[in-house]
């Protein structure tokens, strides 16, 4: 199977068990829509081509470490449309969660669909015990505090905010435990992938502040100017769109140049390529890309 | 250490690492506010006393069941007491959470919480991987869909609901947790002590109901009637004071009933009783101990 076809069979794995005959109803629905269809599937992604570099030793791992950082990354989307913060009514061209089923049954989907992240992971990892661990722990530290995607959120409830702090623990950190869990589950060293990780993180950063600020609302899933509606730090607004332009660029040549050595890494480096291009909002991709 | 210093340690210790330097100050304050000064902390407890009745094989791998399933507690409390849920202004005698912090930062904190319990199992089970797997699958079971919290919760969307499906997820699946990971964690057999685990959340949802009923608010945490201001089902309203406290009786007799022969079982079933009358109203415990 490509890519594409392990992460959507991962992720209706683990929603059959979340879903199971029992389950109430409307919140079975809940969890169903905030997962399917899916966005662009950018971190699970990221994560099953870091462990196909490191050789794809335990596919079924790798295949339940990018499922459970969807999930996460679905839970995030779902709390963060809610009315005390985005108050988003539509996300991936349609109702969000809690516009189609109303605040209590999002705020429980969020929650069900963390629970359900972490139970993929214990569940599908059983023949590999050594690893179920390690790909929890990092999974962890990227989603929660002091340091992941809940930290990175509660520093727009803050005073003073540092911009690069902001982004690397509501954006980056995701990306990196994608990257350090993809080379968990195939042997490889998490650690020589680390400035691979902080360059694609802060890239989609970039990209995203983009989307944003150019007006196009056609993939990334939050409406554009949504930033400024919110007063949300946007890197745009902060640098100008040439700065921002070129800083996308430079990072992922940056990422290029952190890949390590490991058997598929000509592969991944045309992978980055031509996500970055994908990344883009289109009417941008061809001066950048 | 007796088993509140275990737990108060456990929970000092995962909010430390969910606290430490450069998490945002408010979240940092909001996570320990939820957690800090704790509630009965009775489920912890039980999932110790379980564990000191098996022989207690592995104390720290109790410990890290017990503090994630407190952590897993408390996080339900903030998101209950939103305003999209219960809008209650007080938990434990002050504010809750929303109402100090703001909406933006009780859904962060609780979200924080869930993801601070499964790392804490991640972290503190090192030494005994054999364990991290299923004791993350078992508490994850317990709190999340289709039969844990989180659906127990999801039931109250539900246009129809069967009240002991419903009391069996929101509250009898995590006393469920605590016996079994108890269990676990010192090499017991979970399934001997599911009888009890049944036995043990059933009554302690009676003993909820009772509180809210007749009007104390001074240990288990919910402001009373609550209950029928939310027109959540409440097993008074349903069955008459005196047959709830019947029902209370039973289900106490029977949890001591189903204490499996293990080494500590004699102190268990005492232990049981004791709880039993603790649990209770003060102005019922007299006459239902």
């Amino acid at each position: 199977m490509d890519f594409p076809d392990r992460i959507e069979s991962g992720m209706q794995r683990a929603l059959r068990f979340a879903t199971a005959n029992g389950c109430p109803p409307i919140l079975a629905k809940a969890l169903r829509h905030a997962v399917f269809p899916g966005g662009a599937r950018i971190r699970p992604r990221l994560c099953l081509a870091v462990a196909a570099a490191c050789g794809d030793g335990e596919p079924s791992v790798a295949d339940a470490a990018a499922t459970a950082i969807e999930l996460l990354h679905c839970a995030s989307l779902v709390h963060d449309d809610m009315p005390c913060f985005d108050n988003a009514m539509m996300r991936r061209g349609r109702a969000s969660v809690h516009a189609e089923f109303g605040e209590q049954i999002a705020l429980l989907a969020g929650d069900g669909l963390i629970v359900t992240a972490f139970e993929t992971i214990a569940r599908e990892t059983l023949q590999r015990p050594d690893l179920t661990g390690p790909i929890i722990a990092t999974i962890a530290k990227s989603v929660g505090a002091p340091y992941g995607l809940v930290a990175g959120q509660a520093w727009e409830s803050e005073p003073e905010i540092n911009i690069a702090i902001y982004h690397r623990a509501k954006t980056a950190s995701l990306f990196s435990g994608a990257v350090s869990t993809g080379a968990i589950a195939s042997g490889g060293n998490p650690l020589d992938w680390l400035g691979l990780a902080d360059a694609l993180g802060a890239a989609y950063q970039v990209a995203d502040d983009l989307y944003d600020a150019v007006g196009q609302d056609d993939g990334v899933g939050k409406p554009a100017g949504q930033d400024g509606r919110n007063a949300k730090p946007n890197i745009v607004a902060t640098l100008g769109l040439d700065a921002a332009l070129q800083r996308l660029k430079n990072l992922v040549g940056e990422a290029v140049d952190c890949v390590p050595d490991c058997p598929g890494a000509e592969a991944f480096r045309t992978m980055i390529r031509q996500e970055a291009t994908r990344l883009m909002p289109k009417t941008l991709a061809t001066s950048a890309a």
